[in-house]
């Protein structure tokens, strides 16, 4: 199927993808679903009990996301770690639920900031509850958060998500900041999207060695695995937006454009374009250019520079470094699983 | 001064102002201030060293309300508790910033809620900043609330200001439910103030004694301290934005009342109204209502009834409360200003 669907020619520039070799059957995320499912049964236990309160609102608009169909895929980074470093406690579930509500909490905020209509397919929840309660509730569960690591007691745990939590808002206002600014770098992208993204996912990695006692080198090997495949993330997203061939991703495509956010594919597309597709994404970029003509002529721009398909090159090599982090743990179920994980983030919606 | 400026004739239901004895002089904030004043530089230079950043924008925000004016009224009674409980090491000091940092993000995220344009005299941050940089430097300055609480790394103090948060968190919703909701009770008012001001208060002054290593005791006795201080201190500042005679406090006159904000002095003058009053409140309350003609008309209609008068009276009675909890300590320079602090709470704007 891979190979059905990469039929346009490769640009100059997409040499890097006959260098990489891919997984021979298209990866999928069932051998870690598999892995933690007993597990996540635990984590959403705790999810739905945790995010109740005697103000109806509350538990409504969180459950409006939380069960609005998200993958929950950073509890389960810290469900599958227990698994690879043969963790048999339950401490992790509340720490598992404590990353998912830090994750719902700043996808709340991030509705109010992006003022986006739509989040995994369905009306944002600043759409239907307004942004105010979307603000509060985002407060709510952040605290909760804090509330379930406190009950867990490890303060190394509340060191590394407590930091994690302030570099993730860091990379938020940085990409604020970076936003409708053409001149963004592919080297201050990758930090930002380091901290607004893929500090949660090696945070979420790394607390399930915490949890197990693991030694501080299985614990940054956890923490590489998590961030590098938080990176590898955030590209495919990224590539979704402009991915005229990307399966619906249940987000509004185009958004990232209308928003001047700077983006991979807009970084490589501008850097390899002459004078007047310069002049273009100048113009579109500072908010210009935002109509549907403007999105399709970004794409067809996208697409002659093979600006989705490196976005996606540069993703695999971030998920194969994620994949090397896991080299020192013995090979088994867990590890595989992880891995395979890995290879199926940079194959979402392709 | 006091009893100048108290010249209006009371109502029939201000008759309990004469039943609570007043300070002979005017309560000020001096003594608070001097007691605390050495620790509130060593706060003070945490909170700046702590609001930094690598992204610029992150202190200019943060800075636009942490150096805009505020009391640091909240510090200051984790600082207060400690020289009361003669606690002599310098923990407090990061626990203090703490609380500082978590009502900062709180007011950040109550500018972006409240839409209000003015915040202590100056332009609401969000005005000046934008809501996204708002909301996000908000979660910035609560995650660096927990970072240094766990650097602190007593389980105790980060159970209860992590309680306390969501506690806040739940109040503010709350209040957003009982928003342009005439019927709602003074009981489910106290409720609302209770956790979105007064649960942080109380938190405060509970943690000096968590790290003096004082007992269960005195806990709840600065516990149940800041507590009533804080429904007091709400109520006062419920009172004045309806108060034709307070001194100016930096927020606009009426901006409960144009944003239908269920207080005490409406809930007073609405109970305490006769049929024809009562449809006004409806109309006001519910937005129908919202001009300055309307304002002026409400503000005669909560004077009538003594409502202002009334609600300091019931604040009066929240700060003789917070004053009586300390009765379990020694007498001393350190009760005596914490308990003129009541005092001076109840008199802000007169």
């Amino acid at each position: 199927m891979l190979a059905k669907r990469r039929v346009r020619p490769h640009g100059k520039h997409a040499m890097s993808a006959e260098v990489v070799s891919l997984p021979r059957k298209r990866p999928t995320l069932d051998p870690m679903l598999a892995l933690t499912a007993p597990g996540m049964n635990a984590v959403n236990s705790v999810i739905l009990d945790r995010m109740q309160s005697e103000i109806p609102l509350i538990p409504r608009l969180a459950g409006h996301l939380i069960s609005g169909g998200g993958k929950r895929l950073r509890p389960m980074l810290t469900l599958a770690g227990a698994e690879l470093v043969g963790y048999s406690g339950a401490r992790h579930h509340k720490l598992a639920a404590a990353v998912e509500f830090i994750h719902t909490a700043t996808l709340l905020h991030d509705d109010v900031v992006d003022g986006s209509d739509l989040r995994r397919g369905k009306a944002a929840a600043n759409i239907i509850f307004g942004n105010p309660a979307t603000v509060l509730v985002g407060d709510f569960l952040f605290s909760r958060a804090f509330e379930l690591m406190t009950e867990d007691g490890s303060l190394k745990v509340l060191k590394i998500l407590s930091g994690a939590s302030a570099i993730i808002a860091e990379g938020e206002v940085d990409q604020l900041t970076a936003q409708r600014q053409i001149e963004t770098s592919e080297e201050r992208y990758l930090h930002i999207i380091g901290a607004k993204t893929a500090a949660l996912f090696a945070a979420a990695s790394r607390i399930s060695a915490v949890v197990a006692e693991c030694d501080e080198h299985q614990e940054q090997a956890l923490d590489d695995y998590g961030r590098n495949l938080g990176v590898a993330f955030q590209l495919v997203d990224d590539a979704i937006d402009y991915d005229s061939d990307a399966a619906e991703m249940g987000k509004t495509r185009g958004d990232d454009f209308r928003e001047g956010k700077m983006t991979m594919p807009v970084i490589l597309a501008y850097a390899r374009g002459d004078d007047a597709e310069r002049k273009f994404w100048q113009s579109a970029i500072s908010g210009r250019l935002i109509s549907d003509d403007d999105l399709a002529q970004a794409i067809r721009l996208i697409e002659k520079h093979d600006a989705v398909a490196d976005t996606r090159e540069r993703a695999r090599h971030f998920a194969q470094r994620a994949v090397d982090a896991l080299s020192i743990f013995p090979d088994g179920k867990a590890r595989a699983a992880m891995a395979e994980a890995a290879h199926f983030a940079v194959m979402r919606g392709y």
